[in-house]
């Protein structure tokens, strides 16, 4: 061990954090020796608030400092439709992209049998629940297209079949931005298939 | 603001960091939020511990939870020699090189006197302190070969010639690995210059 155990911890801790390679976490450990004020405080007390004042939405399973959540309570966001995601990232960046106004409903993950998550392991079953009871018009799948996020669509669009709800998927096709000739050979299958009426 | 307020805090205490952007951040934050475990808790423990545990050896002014620091402490180490580096984490660049049984002395930083460094920003009256007093035969000048690292190295040598002690400065040439077309022409005019009996 080089440095000093103090600083040596921090650096381990810094180091499991996602990206964040042995390098990197010794310069972050060092600015952390060096910083002025009370950033470290700072830090700590945001660390430490992250996990006693956040829990879940009870009706979205966002994650949320009050309960309900802000979408959840804002009588504005039309509570027939649900917009099903995979991950509370997903979330924000549908509404960071603005436009839509309805809820959410977060599984927090996607089916991967392999790596041992199961319908079990996402909030399925609270899915479930709310398209039940709740006058619940329309659920749009919007986890990822890759193999597992298109797995778990699949999997909760069977599951829902008896509820009678309008089942939709978000669009898949060419990024705004990207050229034709980049794009692989399924995406551009895809794209020709949902075609649209040119306006 | 997207990210419910505790979240959002977060972030913003992230994106302080070094080299962490907004977007960096808020993946760090929701892997905090999504963390199993006491992971948490030993980040936030290990942060704290580092203003509480760790302090400057008064001898060299490096970091160290012990005073004087474990190389100060060494008595295998030579006292008689001493290498200033402008930051800890060059003193431990050249621990991990291995080779060197000195001592060190740690400024915290290089003049910059744009910046608002000078000399007294620096801990350089403690290293004339320690030139005087303690039998110190030979100071290795170790700041880098950027011009501030260049400028601090020039000024206390200036205010190191009274003391009669050995001056020298770490070499600068090629780095090993690298190939001489790809040089620049001071570096090369530098090698040349340093060139020394091929053995």
């Amino acid at each position: 061990m080089l440095y000093a155990e103090p600083i040596d911890r921090l650096i381990k801790a810094f180091s499991r954090l996602p990206g964040i390679g042995e390098k990197t976490a010794a310069r972050l450990a060092l600015y952390i020796l060096n910083a002025k004020g009370d950033y470290v405080d700072e830090l700590v007390a945001s660390l430490s608030d992250i996990s006693h004042k956040v829990a879940l939405c009870s009706s979205c399973m966002s994650f949320s400092s009050v309960d309900p959540c802000r979408i959840c309570a804002d009588e504005l966001r039309d509570a027939a439709t649900v917009c099903v995601v995979s991950d509370y990232k997903d979330m924000m960046a549908l509404e960071a992209a603005g436009g839509y106004s309805g809820r959410y409903h977060v599984l927090h993950g996607n089916l991967a049998p392999l790596k041992g998550v199961g319908p079990d392991e996402l909030r399925i079953k609270e899915l479930l629940e709310r398209v039940g009871a709740n006058g619940v018009e329309e659920v749009i799948l919007a986890t990822g297209f890759d193999a597992e996020g298109e797995a778990t669509s699949t999997y909760i669009a069977g599951l829902l079949k008896p509820y009678h709800v309008k089942l939709t998927r978000i669009a898949s096709g060419v990024p705004v931005g990207s050229y034709v000739e980049y794009m692989d050979s399924v995406t551009l299958s895809r794209a020709m298939d949902g075609r649209k009426v040119f306006e």
